[in-house]
């Protein structure tokens, strides 16, 4: 069993601050359009945050069994947020990944990487709405996909 | 609709940054406990992170509609994990939430306000797991709960 224990201290008007033990902090707000200060991290998108983080740590994790000679891994979280019968809610998280790898030979394997880590994030089995995955890996010096 | 964006960024080893427009970035890794660094976000505890800081922000959002005078609000989330036979997986989030109000009149209201941001927090209602609220709201300058 691991335990992930976060602090939330509230600052003034719609602002706050996230603390771990031993972390920098992170300054919260409600989301902008909610009325909130710009240039703060919502909870609206730490949770897509998390969810993108997990995929990338996740993938790491495969990448290293597989021994792949990882270029570089970015990717793009949206997390989609809806009105729903039962108010607000997210209804799907699209992640775009884009991994760079040093040889043809381990595009095979970085593909398999992330779709391993893709069933075994533990930040997107946790949401109830989809989460999907769209991967594309290249080679390092060329252009193919 | 809405929709919240996060770039994912590795950097090196099992270490990366997260991006969001204007905002700070924050440093991710894996786990400490899993073969990371010290001293970074992991993507377990930005998911916490997430949930404590949705609640608050619902909180403050009903809090201001009651028009309750607010000293300090503060709370501590824990999620844990467990493997499971479906891997790991985020078993349950428990949240305790420490509130301080200017007036005994104030209690009441405080305490509907939390009970409908329970309810309404987008981040709490994506998730699989239970998320436990335990409650707790004091007087400023008194002892009373």
């Amino acid at each position: 069993m691991w335990q992930y224990e976060t602090t939330t201290v509230w600052r003034s008007g719609k602002e706050g601050r996230l603390h771990e033990a031993g972390n920098p902090e992170i300054a919260i707000s409600t989301p902008h359009e909610f009325g909130g200060p710009q240039n703060m991290w919502s909870p609206e998108n730490l949770l897509a945050g998390a969810v993108g983080a997990c995929l990338m740590t996740s993938t790491l994790y495969f990448l290293e069994k597989a021994r792949v000679d990882l270029r570089s891994y970015m990717s793009n979280t949206k997390g989609t947020m809806q009105k729903t019968r039962d108010g607000l809610a997210f209804t799907s998280m699209d992640v775009e990944v884009s991994i760079t790898v040093g040889a043809n030979d381990d595009v095979e394997k970085a593909l398999r990487a992330a779709e391993m880590a893709e069933q075994s994030c533990p930040v997107s089995k946790a949401l109830k709405c989809a989460v999907n995955v769209h991967l594309q890996v290249n080679v390092h010096g060329t252009w193919e996909a």
